[in-house]
């Protein structure tokens, strides 16, 4: 009888702690996928779409190419800077910007080349419209 | 009378190998230009633009994690592939595609995981826009 009695505990306790030791992993597993989350929804990601003058395409071009080639040699904080036009339409500009934080895409705002970019661009520009986006995934080689 | 005539024809020389200094300046400095405009224009890139079905958005988002995953990991011609939604319409993704070459493209579009992953989101896409592009310059930390 009472050694039943201390079966039954001891079978009571080895509940209670695989209950805890499962909601401990579950909270942990939680927490691991926040955290995850977190890093990667860090990470700035714009689109800008922008529509330029058909007469100062080429010293468009050369502007941007200065600015993007001076942002990612000297700011730690710009991953990558795609510009592109669509094809066939060189006055189509797309540039796809991925900054490592908030903090780092606030920061090449001020920069020089930055702004210095954007004064010579800015009779050259049509139309400006810029996408804000949440990433996915950015895999990267 | 002899020695005037002998720095003339120093002269004349000297203008003659000059002048093919400067156009195999010209072409060598031509070439390298094209060449580095071959290199870049060489790269693909492309973004694709699509509508989610509402309902099924958390299935795609694992898909596309998966097939880019993979892709990235597997594949050394796909450079780049960033996946983002627009800020507060997780509907609309856009994916940002880098490939070093066509083949590389064309190769990528054969492999099991890219099947995969268009089998898999064929019923979740209600539209898809593909924008070829012309690279600008591909600026990356």
């Amino acid at each position: 009888m009472q050694r039943a009695r201390g079966v039954r505990a001891w079978r009571h306790e080895s509940r209670v702690v695989l209950l805890g030791a499962l909601v401990l992993a579950s909270t942990l597993g939680w927490a691991v996928r926040n955290g995850r989350a977190q890093t990667k929804t860090e990470r700035v990601v714009r689109i800008a779409e922008i529509e330029v003058d058909p007469q100062q395409i080429e010293a468009y071009r050369a502007a941007l190419r200065e600015g993007i080639a001076a942002a990612v040699r000297t700011e730690p904080g710009v991953l990558s800077l795609y510009a592109v036009s669509v094809k066939d339409h060189p006055e189509q500009v797309r540039v796809i910007e991925v900054y490592a934080s908030s903090a780092a895409y606030q920061a090449h705002l001020q920069t020089p080349h930055f702004k210095r970019c954007k004064a010579t661009t800015q009779g050259m520009v049509r139309s400006l419209r810029l996408i804000e986006t949440d990433p996915i995934l950015l895999g990267l080689k």
